[in-house]
Order: structure tokens, then sequence, then C-alpha cells
């Protein structure tokens, strides 16, 4: 397994356990956040654990689907169940040269209809 | 490069081209196609053939932001351009055996709003 799935398979496991000492010990001093569906962003360490301690308050816990490891790079796709409400996430990560995470894009892709000009080519599930 | 990173390059770059004999020759006989978003799911190679060249008309072109490939696995994250508009894409991918995509899985994210809740923990870009 390659180390940068190794460094989220962490990432995931310290969000889970509200460890936020140890999560923030997996990003760079001056990690970068953004969510290009909401525009926001989120700079450096402390503001990056704030943002994780204070932002997303509640009982949810993640399950990883798939986690994909590449040199520097890595992706995730983990489903949140949050009471009874389930999302899927997928993020993208980029790692210092000392493998930590200095770059997260995070996306929450939500549910919408088919368009009619295609249903004919799909089952739906 | 990872050989699935490859494989997903060549996926893309088929595409672009409309070039579906190279496009379906990437993927398995019994490839399976699933988009959670619209619960939409295409199996097998001819289907998936068809799904792609008649279900997305247009001049759209797409850009590789990300490529991660790791063993059997592989995820993109691509913008889209059509006309004026452009889209995120994000999929995961996995191989079998013979190095083939046999399973694809789809996310469309969409611009929203940030909850108030976290807003002041956050910048706008």
């Amino acid at each position: 397994v390659d180390d940068a799935h190794r460094v989220v398979e962490d990432y995931w496991r310290a969000a889970n356990t509200r460890d936020w000492a140890a999560f923030v010990a997996l990003v760079a001093e001056n990690v970068v956040y953004e969510a290009p569906q909401t525009r926001e962003r989120v700079r450096g360490r402390q503001a990056y654990r704030r943002f994780n301690s204070e932002g997303f308050p509640g009982h949810w816990q993640v399950t990883v689907v798939r986690i994909v490891g590449e040199g520097r790079h890595a992706a995730s796709w983990i489903e949140m169940a949050d009471g009874g409400d389930h999302y899927y996430g997928v993020c993208f990560f980029d790692m210092d040269e000392s493998g930590r995470i200095v770059r997260i894009t995070d996306f929450w892709p939500t549910p919408t209809e088919v368009p009619a000009s295609r249903a004919y080519l799909v089952e739906r599930y």
C-alpha cells in the first residue's frame, strides 16, 4: 500500500475518533482546504483543526469505500452516516515532501434526477 | 506511473476524441457503470459504448485535473467544459486481472451554499 494511501486511512480514522491532535499531525502547517461546490477555503493547520472540530458537530461516522494513493497524491471515497442520513464524500489529497497533507479538495455529491434525454440508455437501482 | 493511472489517461483521451472503439477497448466485457447521485446503472461493454456515444451529445471537452492509480484502483478528477458551462466530475475505477476497467462509479458534484453554522470558519474564493 502506498504511503499516501496510509496517511489518508489515518486521516479518516482520526476524524472518526475526533482525535484532532492526530488529525492535524497528518496535515502540513500550510495546508489548504478547498470545497469547489461552495468555494470554501481554509488555510493553515490551526484553522483546519478548528474548521473540523467546530464546523461539523454531531455523531457522524465515516466508512471508507475506496482509498487510492500514488506518490504524493491520493483520493478517497467515503460514506458519511449522520443519524439516519447517508452522504457520499470524495476528497483529493496532495502531500508535501515530508508526506504531510498540504492540499485537500473536498466534494459532496448530492442526489439528482436522470436527464430524460438519456433515460433509455440506463437501468435504475 | 501506475498502470491503472495510464488506463484512465487513455480513457479520457478516447472520450475527448470520441474514439469509441478505443474507449470500449479499455473496459471489460462485463463492465458495470454506476452513478450514485441518480442511481443510474449501465451493464456491459456495448451498452456502455452506447451510453457514452449517444447519451452525451455536444462539443464537451474534458481536462484532467488529477488521476491517481494504485494497483487495480484509480480515481480521476476532471473538469468538463461544455459551451460556456464548466462542471467537475469525479470517477472511481476498478480494474480486472487483465487491466481492463470493470467498474466505474461516477460523481458530478454541483454548486451549493455554505451552511451558516460554519461560515465563520472559512474564507470564500
